[in-house]
């Protein structure tokens, strides 16, 4: 057996217990706090964050042209000035397709033991990984250590945790004995080989650069198949910083650190369409826009391609026990990484007449007033604006916020209006509060898709019928990630759960006292795969067991 | 637990068993004697197949707008005269896609349970299925009971054990509670629900009409999936009569009987294009020609697509303890279901010099007229001959034999040529012996395709070395289902399992005493995914996992 294998065992069946179990479970500390990790680490992980600055970022990777990267600090509004290889893809590809070939030999365990190495020293740079991925996604601090440090960590380990189990579903060896007919009794011994699919491809996506950049990198890499990291061209550091590591231990290892790769670009000059129109390429991963997504699965036909892409998630609310708990949880999307999350809602639909609360009638307006209060109390104070909302990843999403001001103003109520907050820490920091706009349903073409960054909508439907029958469909013509009913009536809730299980999306019902954004690896299926905000699933069997095939010997006995 | 589910538990337990140990294990007798089955049943079973002839078969499907079907006994060279229903799909669709949603809201054991009764109500009609299979497939009667029929069910309950695997990964509910930050307990109850893709269309074969049809049926509909079987134009019936169990079954156990229909045609005027092409189609699985499978793999994207299609199959000879018995073996596929199988071997590599039999050099000519000899063997007796051969499934495939004996004639030596054999009891049967031609590895043109049907090379290649690489490039190049190497030199077996393992084919070494044809549910992957022979395998567990997805509800607890 291994020795890394051996050295994170524990660890892998724990996850493959929370898997079954589907429990609160996590492998990694959400926190950054010194008590955790003393003093030092937090203090080196800044260092040597900002001795990356200004510097060339180097990979030593085959087929080396030049340098590339212009990612600019949403908090600072600065270049971060690090140039990262620039590479040829003829020469890359060829390099990457015969770094396969020794790792498709590697014994099972082998390639498992490493991939859990990989994550493990991923765990030991989440400061280096959360100031990177501040000052490309613009995520705040926190968020960038959790939600894209150690909760992503997780989703890498879940797609081993998955590819462990389609894995172990093959077994090694068979002895396999019968008569024909009056024949002799025929013995033969099988030999069940795992082969890789080919060059896997995973294009990252900007607000949050290792989300599947993990689980997909994982689940391809562990059965066997060479992966390119393909970096948005904002937020190419984190991918930069996993590479690293990834190259460093195939290589201790004895592996050819080709396996994984890295190619960065710029918007001036992208390399996406070139890289994924590559023949070598078997397979790909994909977060981003759903154009963007609706392209590549209808272009890259000879791949397997898994896909998340974005929807237009809603809230439903027909009544609640507690009117200002719920605003507070809806608030909390609404502001929460600035709504850059696939799981952020934006379509609030509230029934004309109002809600029950405590069996009380509370109007319409009432209800919005509430949401929009519970934003405004929650940006208060500045420091918890900063560390709920970051900032904004770029210029497009102001730009976005802009429009659908001036469409509001012309169209619609504008119930909540948009500013900059001003960051304590970063006073160029590039913000902005949740813009909230007040519409009917017959404003659909406003709000039925997504509209990335703080930007949603109350929607004043004809009665909670309507209001539910509108989220629902929006969710499966337009896509949703998540989607959240607030009821208090068990017939409603039923009604709701057939609803949002026809359309094929997943449902929440009264969260309240946490982050309802909150995707919990090992427990949360994330993304259904039935409406058009992705065709994959973070994680079960379907996303790892086509990424390797199974090649068979037989041989008779003597 | 469903009652049916009870029923057939103990059926499933041991194909999950067998799946996972992969020994010999059938659930079904592959023995047509009436020791088996009692005297009555085969009776019967002929005499049912022979009341349905010059009949309407009904099937009470919706959209029927006329009757269609013009099979062709090959072994009467008459028509079958039984008439099938020729449906609208405008009105076929809709039909099937609302009958999805009560079958998609079953409880999982409900749906097992009935796709296992369908199964066994199959293996009560397999002489009616054999007697169906060889007056449309051509196949002889022993291998219509036993590959058409027994080994088929199998690969069927195969499917169900492998989707039962994939079904059981996904915990019902789980309960999942943790505290974020300073805040209170937070305890979510989830629960997760399967729910099906859509439409699934599976496209049967000419001369294995089942083969495929009862894994990818059982596949798809356990997992929640309407099925639209579309038969091929020359084989419907054995197609037809798993209809109507299906349908009956359903419809007994209050479901909607359309979840089960069938798109009958003619080659004048065929119905798959359109079928394939319609939005509501979410799974395509097909068998048949590679040029078709390759339109249907780049044409229906939207779709998952599982496709077994057929490549040039290779034995290569190095060495051998026993030149009679492997030359038997070898004769044995070229003869067997006159090499109208995805498993029949068609391109013989012999090194020129020969090879070692027993360490005594025995020259290529001798290997060949020992292949030649032992074809002529095993056909010397015509009702053996019958029992291996059968009939040629169309003229398309003897005009394939009389092409390729003028193309042997002209550019290659024709060692053996064909010939109709008289079939003892069926005088107008369509038949034909073997053809094999000896070319050399400069004739590729003529052999890197798969040629349907008894049509074989003997080539003679510059050494043993070459003769490998010759077949795993042609392996890799032109797909192949399977590949057979004779060697004693364990170096040279050390040598051919890689060279294949990295053609993405599987091999077998030094089968004789048993039809090497054989491919053994539970046991063999069949077909690799890796080669232009298919995409997908039956079975393993990504022929399951993507026909179903996951949909979850979350509630918190109050």
């Amino acid at each position: 057996m291994s020795i890394l294998f051996v050295k994170h065992q524990s660890k892998l069946n724990s996850a493959l217990e929370a898997c079954a179990k589907r429990y609160a479970w996590s492998a990694y500390s959400e926190s950054p706090s010194s008590k955790v990790h003393g003093a030092d680490v937090p203090v080196n992980g800044k260092a040597n964050f900002e001795a990356m600055l200004n510097k060339e970022f180097s990979l030593d990777m085959p087929g080396e042209i030049g340098r590339t990267g212009c990612e600019v600090s949403p908090y600072l509004q600065t270049r971060l000035g690090i140039s990262y290889p620039k590479l040829d893809l003829d020469l890359l590809l060829p390099a990457v397709s015969s770094a396969m070939l020794k790792w498709a030999d590697a014994p099972r365990d082998v390639r498992m033991g490493i991939c859990l190495e990989i994550l493990h020293q991923c765990s030991e740079q989440l400061f280096e990984n959360a100031y990177a991925t501040m000052h490309t996604a613009g995520q705040s601090f926190i968020m960038a250590f959790a939600g894209s440090g150690a909760n992503a960590l997780d989703r890498g380990l879940e797609a081993l945790a998955y590819a462990q189990k389609a894995i172990q579903d093959v077994p090694e060896t068979a002895i396999w004995e019968r008569k024909f007919g009056e024949g002799a009794l025929i013995k033969l011994q099988k030999t069940f080989t795992l082969r890789p699919r080919g060059v896997s491809v995973v294009i990252c996506c900007a607000t949050f650069p290792l989300w599947n950049a993990y689980p997909a990198l994982m689940a391809s890499l562990v059965t066997g198949n060479p992966v390119i990291l393909k970096p948005h061209p904002n937020a190419i550091l984190p991918v930069a910083l996993l590479v690293r590591v990834c190259r460093g231990i195939l290589q201790e290892q004895g592996f050819d650190p080709n396996l994984v790769t890295m190619v960065a670009d710029t918007p001036q000059e992208p390399a996406t369409i070139p890289l994924l129109t590559r023949d070598e390429v078997a397979i790909v991963d994909f977060t981003g826009s759903p154009q963007f997504g609706a392209w590549i699965e209808d272009n890259c036909n000879k791949a397997s391609v898994y896909t998340e892409t974005a929807g237009c998630n809603s809230v439903v609310i027909e009544s609640t026990h507690d009117l200002h708990a719920m605003a507070s949880a809806i608030a909390h999307s609404l502001c929460q990484a600035s709504a850059q999350m696939c799981t952020s809602v934006q379509n609030i639909h509230i029934p004309a007449q109002g809600i029950l609360v405590n069996q009380q009638q509370v109007s319409f307006d009432a209800v919005a007033n509430a949401i929009k209060a519970a934003v405004d109390e929650q940006l208060s104070d500045p420091k918890k604006a900063a560390f709920l909302c970051g900032a904004l990843v770029n210029d497009k999403v102001q730009s976005t916020i802009d429009h659908y001001r001036e469409l509001g103003a012309s169209r619609a109520k504008i119930l909540r209006d948009s500013s900059p907050y001003q960051h304590p820490e970063f006073s160029n920091a590039r913000t902005a509060t949740p813009l909230i706009l007040q519409v009917s349903n017959h404003d659909h073409d406003l709000y039925q898709k997504e509209l990335f960054g703080p930007i949603s909508f109350i929607i004043k439907g004809n009665n909670a019928d309507t209001c539910l029958s509108s989220a629902a469909e929006d969710s499966a013509q337009f896509g949703a990630i998540t989607a959240h009913v607030y009821s208090k009536s068990q017939q409603y809730i039923d009604k709701a759960t057939t609803a949002f299980i026809d359309a094929g999306a997943s449902v929440a019902f009264n969260l309240v006292g946490m982050p309802i954004n909150f995707a919990a690896a090992y427990s949360d299926f994330h993304v259904t795969g039935l409406n058009p905000s992705g065709n994959a699933c973070l994680t079960d069997l379907s996303f790892v067991a086509n990424r390797f095939r199974i090649v068979q010997q037989k041989r008779m006995f003597n």
